[in-house]
Protein backbone atom coordinates (compact mmCIF):
# COMPACT_ATOMS: atom_id res chain seq x y z
CA UNK A 1 0.00 0.00 0.00
CA UNK A 2 1.11 3.50 -0.61
CA UNK A 3 0.85 6.25 1.94
CA UNK A 4 2.48 9.49 3.06
CA UNK A 5 5.40 10.07 5.17
CA UNK A 6 3.28 10.49 8.16
CA UNK A 7 1.32 6.98 7.93
CA UNK A 8 -1.88 7.79 6.21
CA UNK A 9 -3.41 6.46 3.01
CA UNK A 10 -6.36 8.83 3.05
CA UNK A 11 -7.09 11.66 4.64
CA UNK A 12 -10.33 11.37 7.23
CA UNK A 13 -12.79 11.61 4.49
CA UNK A 14 -11.39 8.87 2.44
CA UNK A 15 -10.25 11.51 -0.68
CA UNK A 16 -6.53 10.93 -2.12
CA UNK A 17 -6.64 14.25 -3.70
CA UNK A 18 -2.95 14.32 -1.78
CA UNK A 19 -1.76 12.10 -4.36
CA UNK A 20 -2.44 14.74 -6.85
CA UNK A 21 -0.46 17.33 -5.31
CA UNK A 22 2.35 14.64 -4.70
CA UNK A 23 2.18 14.35 -8.42
CA UNK A 24 2.13 17.58 -9.54
CA UNK A 25 5.34 18.41 -7.64
CA UNK A 26 6.71 15.29 -8.64
CA UNK A 27 6.08 16.67 -12.67
CA UNK A 28 4.31 13.40 -13.00
CA UNK A 29 2.49 10.66 -11.64
CA UNK A 30 4.70 9.81 -7.82
CA UNK A 31 3.35 5.95 -8.39
CA UNK A 32 4.42 4.75 -11.72
CA UNK A 33 1.31 3.19 -13.34
CA UNK A 34 4.00 -0.13 -15.31
CA UNK A 35 5.41 -0.93 -12.00
CA UNK A 36 2.22 -0.79 -10.21
CA UNK A 37 0.40 -2.91 -12.96
CA UNK A 38 3.35 -5.35 -12.86
CA UNK A 39 3.03 -5.67 -8.95
CA UNK A 40 -0.88 -6.51 -9.51
CA UNK A 41 -0.03 -9.38 -12.66
CA UNK A 42 1.54 -11.12 -9.25
CA UNK A 43 -1.33 -11.12 -7.28
CA UNK A 44 -4.30 -14.13 -6.85
CA UNK A 45 -6.76 -12.57 -5.03
CA UNK A 46 -7.17 -9.52 -2.77
CA UNK A 47 -9.32 -8.73 0.24
CA UNK A 48 -9.89 -5.78 1.54
CA UNK A 49 -12.34 -3.43 3.80
CA UNK A 50 -15.48 -1.40 2.69
CA UNK A 51 -14.20 1.53 2.51
CA UNK A 52 -10.96 0.54 0.16
CA UNK A 53 -13.47 -1.07 -1.77
CA UNK A 54 -15.94 2.28 -1.95
CA UNK A 55 -12.59 4.27 -2.56
CA UNK A 56 -11.92 1.38 -5.76
CA UNK A 57 -15.61 1.94 -7.44
CA UNK A 58 -15.33 5.78 -6.77
CA UNK A 59 -12.02 6.21 -8.98
CA UNK A 60 -13.39 3.21 -11.07
CA UNK A 61 -16.66 5.72 -11.56
CA UNK A 62 -14.29 8.77 -12.06
CA UNK A 63 -13.01 6.63 -15.37
CA UNK A 64 -9.89 5.50 -13.99
CA UNK A 65 -11.16 2.02 -14.17
CA UNK A 66 -11.49 -1.41 -11.81
CA UNK A 67 -8.22 -1.68 -9.98
CA UNK A 68 -8.25 -5.36 -9.58
CA UNK A 69 -8.84 -6.49 -13.01
CA UNK A 70 -10.93 -10.10 -12.98
CA UNK A 71 -9.34 -10.99 -9.60
CA UNK A 72 -11.31 -12.78 -6.79
CA UNK A 73 -11.75 -10.26 -4.49
CA UNK A 74 -13.03 -10.61 -0.83
CA UNK A 75 -14.39 -7.50 0.95
CA UNK A 76 -14.70 -7.14 4.54
CA UNK A 77 -18.04 -5.84 5.49
CA UNK A 78 -20.93 -6.06 7.85
CA UNK A 79 -22.59 -2.86 5.74
CA UNK A 80 -25.05 -3.87 2.47
CA UNK A 81 -22.89 -3.17 0.32
CA UNK A 82 -23.34 -2.74 -3.76
CA UNK A 83 -22.26 -5.86 -6.03
CA UNK A 84 -21.45 -4.57 -9.36
CA UNK A 85 -19.44 -7.76 -10.25
CA UNK A 86 -19.02 -11.64 -9.86
CA UNK A 87 -15.58 -11.18 -9.01
CA UNK A 88 -16.23 -9.52 -5.75
CA UNK A 89 -17.23 -11.38 -2.75
CA UNK A 90 -18.44 -9.98 1.03
CA UNK A 91 -17.38 -11.93 4.00
CA UNK A 92 -18.39 -11.11 7.54
CA UNK A 93 -17.13 -14.06 9.10
CA UNK A 94 -13.49 -15.26 11.20
CA UNK A 95 -10.90 -14.15 9.32
CA UNK A 96 -8.28 -16.90 10.20
CA UNK A 97 -10.74 -19.16 8.99
CA UNK A 98 -11.18 -17.21 5.95
CA UNK A 99 -7.78 -17.36 4.96
CA UNK A 100 -6.70 -20.31 6.64
CA UNK A 101 -9.90 -22.49 5.79
CA UNK A 102 -10.70 -20.87 2.33
CA UNK A 103 -7.97 -18.68 0.49
CA UNK A 104 -4.62 -20.22 1.21
CA UNK A 105 -5.13 -23.34 -0.32
CA UNK A 106 -6.63 -21.82 -3.75
CA UNK A 107 -4.42 -18.58 -4.13
CA UNK A 108 -0.55 -18.05 -3.91
CA UNK A 109 -0.32 -14.41 -3.40
CA UNK A 110 -3.04 -13.31 -1.66
CA UNK A 111 -2.81 -8.93 -1.13
CA UNK A 112 -4.58 -7.52 1.98
CA UNK A 113 -5.70 -3.59 0.35
CA UNK A 114 -6.23 -0.80 2.03
CA UNK A 115 -5.21 -0.07 5.77
CA UNK A 116 -5.90 0.28 10.09
CA UNK A 117 -8.01 -2.27 11.14
CA UNK A 118 -8.04 -4.74 8.20
CA UNK A 119 -3.93 -4.95 8.14
CA UNK A 120 -3.91 -4.91 11.82
CA UNK A 121 -5.77 -7.89 12.25
CA UNK A 122 -3.96 -9.76 9.74
CA UNK A 123 -0.86 -8.68 11.74
CA UNK A 124 -2.04 -9.60 15.26
CA UNK A 125 -3.90 -13.49 14.34
CA UNK A 126 -0.79 -13.94 12.31
CA UNK A 127 -1.96 -14.34 8.65
CA UNK A 128 0.43 -12.13 6.68
CA UNK A 129 3.84 -13.04 5.19
CA UNK A 130 4.78 -10.14 4.19
CA UNK A 131 4.29 -5.90 4.40
CA UNK A 132 4.99 -3.65 1.37
CA UNK A 133 4.93 -0.32 2.18
CA UNK A 134 5.47 2.59 -0.53
CA UNK A 135 6.30 5.32 1.13
CA UNK A 136 4.91 8.96 -0.91
CA UNK A 137 6.94 11.88 -0.38
CA UNK A 138 4.33 14.17 1.59
CA UNK A 139 2.93 15.09 4.98
CA UNK A 140 -0.38 15.04 5.21
CA UNK A 141 -0.95 16.24 8.69
CA UNK A 142 -4.13 13.61 9.60
CA UNK A 143 -5.91 10.97 8.15
CA UNK A 144 -6.31 7.02 7.96
CA UNK A 145 -3.53 5.46 9.07
CA UNK A 146 -1.88 2.43 7.13
CA UNK A 147 -1.08 0.74 10.49
CA UNK A 148 -3.65 0.40 13.38
CA UNK A 149 -3.73 -0.88 16.89
CA UNK A 150 -2.00 -4.15 17.82
CA UNK A 151 -2.11 -6.41 20.70
CA UNK A 152 2.00 -6.97 20.52
CA UNK A 153 4.61 -5.56 19.02
CA UNK A 154 5.63 -6.91 15.61
CA UNK A 155 9.13 -6.94 14.53
CA UNK A 156 9.68 -7.05 11.21
CA UNK A 157 12.65 -8.54 8.17
CA UNK A 158 13.87 -5.88 6.44
CA UNK A 159 13.82 -7.62 3.23
CA UNK A 160 13.89 -4.76 0.15
CA UNK A 161 14.38 -0.63 -0.13
CA UNK A 162 13.74 0.59 -3.58
CA UNK A 163 13.38 4.02 -4.26
CA UNK A 164 12.37 5.44 -7.60
CA UNK A 165 12.52 8.66 -9.60
CA UNK A 166 10.10 10.57 -8.43
CA UNK A 167 10.61 10.10 -4.60
CA UNK A 168 8.54 6.97 -3.59
CA UNK A 169 10.42 4.50 -1.78
CA UNK A 170 9.45 0.56 -1.45
CA UNK A 171 9.45 -1.08 1.53
CA UNK A 172 9.15 -4.69 1.86
CA UNK A 173 9.63 -6.65 5.34
CA UNK A 174 8.84 -10.47 5.98
CA UNK A 175 6.72 -10.97 9.05
CA UNK A 176 8.53 -14.26 11.23
CA UNK A 177 6.22 -16.41 11.96
CA UNK B 1 14.57 10.77 14.64
CA UNK B 2 14.19 6.96 14.73
CA UNK B 3 10.59 5.75 14.50
CA UNK B 4 9.06 2.37 14.36
CA UNK B 5 7.39 1.63 11.01
CA UNK B 6 3.99 2.91 12.06
CA UNK B 7 5.25 6.13 12.43
CA UNK B 8 5.79 6.19 17.03
CA UNK B 9 9.44 7.41 18.81
CA UNK B 10 8.22 6.21 21.94
CA UNK B 11 4.99 4.82 23.67
CA UNK B 12 2.48 6.47 25.32
CA UNK B 13 4.20 6.86 28.40
CA UNK B 14 7.15 7.94 26.57
CA UNK B 15 8.90 5.06 26.76
CA UNK B 16 11.43 3.01 24.71
CA UNK B 17 11.73 -0.24 25.73
CA UNK B 18 10.59 -1.90 22.20
CA UNK B 19 13.88 -0.45 20.62
CA UNK B 20 15.33 -3.32 22.88
CA UNK B 21 13.18 -6.09 21.39
CA UNK B 22 14.26 -4.37 17.80
CA UNK B 23 17.88 -4.92 18.86
CA UNK B 24 17.40 -8.03 19.89
CA UNK B 25 15.72 -8.93 16.98
CA UNK B 26 18.38 -7.87 14.85
CA UNK B 27 20.79 -9.29 16.78
CA UNK B 28 22.26 -6.02 17.55
CA UNK B 29 22.06 -2.87 17.98
CA UNK B 30 19.63 -1.84 15.13
CA UNK B 31 21.34 2.17 15.33
CA UNK B 32 24.77 1.50 14.61
CA UNK B 33 26.41 3.99 17.56
CA UNK B 34 29.07 5.13 15.09
CA UNK B 35 26.63 6.18 12.37
CA UNK B 36 24.85 8.01 15.29
CA UNK B 37 28.08 9.60 16.96
CA UNK B 38 29.22 10.66 13.21
CA UNK B 39 25.60 12.27 12.70
CA UNK B 40 25.72 13.95 15.75
CA UNK B 41 29.22 15.26 15.23
CA UNK B 42 27.85 17.31 12.03
CA UNK B 43 25.08 18.87 14.24
CA UNK B 44 25.69 22.62 15.89
CA UNK B 45 22.85 23.05 18.10
CA UNK B 46 19.64 20.91 19.40
CA UNK B 47 16.05 21.88 20.23
CA UNK B 48 14.05 19.99 21.83
CA UNK B 49 10.61 19.62 23.80
CA UNK B 50 10.42 19.01 27.24
CA UNK B 51 9.55 15.38 26.89
CA UNK B 52 12.72 14.75 24.83
CA UNK B 53 14.66 16.32 27.50
CA UNK B 54 13.16 13.95 30.31
CA UNK B 55 14.08 11.00 28.21
CA UNK B 56 17.55 12.49 27.43
CA UNK B 57 18.31 12.46 31.05
CA UNK B 58 16.53 8.99 32.02
CA UNK B 59 18.49 7.81 29.78
CA UNK B 60 21.59 9.70 31.14
CA UNK B 61 20.81 8.32 34.54
CA UNK B 62 20.61 4.79 33.52
CA UNK B 63 24.16 5.16 32.43
CA UNK B 64 23.82 5.40 29.10
CA UNK B 65 25.73 9.40 29.29
CA UNK B 66 24.26 12.77 27.67
CA UNK B 67 23.38 12.14 24.24
CA UNK B 68 23.87 16.05 23.07
CA UNK B 69 27.54 16.18 24.44
CA UNK B 70 28.75 20.17 25.21
CA UNK B 71 26.73 21.12 22.28
CA UNK B 72 24.08 24.12 22.82
CA UNK B 73 20.45 22.62 23.53
CA UNK B 74 17.34 24.76 23.33
CA UNK B 75 14.50 23.24 25.38
CA UNK B 76 11.10 24.35 24.32
CA UNK B 77 8.94 24.22 27.67
CA UNK B 78 6.60 26.26 29.65
CA UNK B 79 7.16 23.96 32.26
CA UNK B 80 9.71 24.50 35.55
CA UNK B 81 12.37 21.92 34.82
CA UNK B 82 15.29 21.10 36.08
CA UNK B 83 18.65 22.57 34.68
CA UNK B 84 21.41 20.13 34.81
CA UNK B 85 24.14 21.57 33.12
CA UNK B 86 25.28 25.31 31.65
CA UNK B 87 24.31 23.83 27.95
CA UNK B 88 20.86 23.90 27.98
CA UNK B 89 18.62 26.61 28.02
CA UNK B 90 14.58 26.66 28.01
CA UNK B 91 12.61 28.86 26.04
CA UNK B 92 8.89 29.51 26.16
CA UNK B 93 8.99 32.46 23.91
CA UNK B 94 8.32 32.77 19.52
CA UNK B 95 9.82 29.75 17.70
CA UNK B 96 10.19 31.85 14.31
CA UNK B 97 11.75 34.27 16.76
CA UNK B 98 14.07 31.67 18.20
CA UNK B 99 15.21 30.16 14.82
CA UNK B 100 15.55 33.31 12.44
CA UNK B 101 16.56 35.92 15.26
CA UNK B 102 19.51 33.90 17.15
CA UNK B 103 19.93 30.64 16.34
CA UNK B 104 20.53 30.29 12.20
CA UNK B 105 22.79 33.00 12.65
CA UNK B 106 24.88 31.29 15.05
CA UNK B 107 24.87 27.70 13.89
CA UNK B 108 25.01 26.29 10.61
CA UNK B 109 23.11 22.86 11.43
CA UNK B 110 20.49 22.82 13.67
CA UNK B 111 18.52 19.66 14.79
CA UNK B 112 15.17 18.90 16.18
CA UNK B 113 15.28 16.07 18.04
CA UNK B 114 12.00 14.31 19.13
CA UNK B 115 8.65 14.94 17.45
CA UNK B 116 4.90 15.89 17.65
CA UNK B 117 4.33 19.50 18.37
CA UNK B 118 7.79 20.41 17.69
CA UNK B 119 8.33 19.40 14.66
CA UNK B 120 4.79 19.96 12.94
CA UNK B 121 5.60 23.93 14.23
CA UNK B 122 8.75 23.98 12.53
CA UNK B 123 7.20 22.64 8.93
CA UNK B 124 4.26 24.71 9.62
CA UNK B 125 6.67 27.75 10.20
CA UNK B 126 8.83 27.26 7.02
CA UNK B 127 11.98 26.41 9.85
CA UNK B 128 12.54 23.28 8.63
CA UNK B 129 15.05 22.84 5.73
CA UNK B 130 15.35 18.90 5.74
CA UNK B 131 13.92 16.24 7.48
CA UNK B 132 15.88 12.90 8.40
CA UNK B 133 13.99 9.70 9.48
CA UNK B 134 15.09 6.40 10.46
CA UNK B 135 12.70 3.43 10.44
CA UNK B 136 12.78 1.03 12.40
CA UNK B 137 11.82 -2.62 11.43
CA UNK B 138 8.94 -2.61 13.95
CA UNK B 139 5.26 -2.19 14.81
CA UNK B 140 4.34 -1.13 17.93
CA UNK B 141 0.71 -0.12 17.40
CA UNK B 142 0.16 3.43 19.15
CA UNK B 143 2.22 5.57 20.81
CA UNK B 144 3.69 9.39 20.28
CA UNK B 145 4.18 9.90 17.10
CA UNK B 146 7.11 11.61 14.94
CA UNK B 147 4.78 13.82 12.59
CA UNK B 148 1.45 16.10 14.35
CA UNK B 149 -1.14 17.69 12.39
CA UNK B 150 -0.38 20.57 9.82
CA UNK B 151 -2.64 23.38 8.57
CA UNK B 152 -1.48 22.19 4.91
CA UNK B 153 0.15 19.74 2.79
CA UNK B 154 4.09 19.94 2.73
CA UNK B 155 5.53 18.17 -0.39
CA UNK B 156 8.63 16.49 0.17
CA UNK B 157 11.81 16.31 -2.24
CA UNK B 158 13.82 12.70 -1.00
CA UNK B 159 17.13 13.51 -1.23
CA UNK B 160 18.40 9.83 0.08
CA UNK B 161 17.71 6.62 0.97
CA UNK B 162 20.06 4.64 3.37
CA UNK B 163 19.28 0.67 4.31
CA UNK B 164 21.03 -0.62 7.32
CA UNK B 165 22.51 -4.25 7.85
CA UNK B 166 19.70 -4.37 11.13
CA UNK B 167 16.83 -3.30 8.51
CA UNK B 168 16.98 0.29 9.62
CA UNK B 169 16.31 2.75 6.84
CA UNK B 170 17.22 6.55 6.80
CA UNK B 171 15.27 8.28 5.01
CA UNK B 172 16.48 12.14 3.81
CA UNK B 173 14.04 14.79 2.74
CA UNK B 174 14.21 18.51 1.56
CA UNK B 175 12.00 21.03 2.45
CA UNK B 176 10.91 23.41 -0.16
CA UNK B 177 10.68 26.81 0.38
Amino acid sequence: MAASLDGFIARKDGSVDWLETSDRYAGGSTLDPKEVEAFLETIDCYVMGSRTYETALAFEAKGFGWAYGNKPTVVLTRRELTKVRDTVEFYSGDLAALFNGRLRSTFGSIWVVGGGAVVSECLRLGLADEVRYSIIPILIGEGIPFFGRLADDVALHLVDVKPYDTGVVELCYQVPK
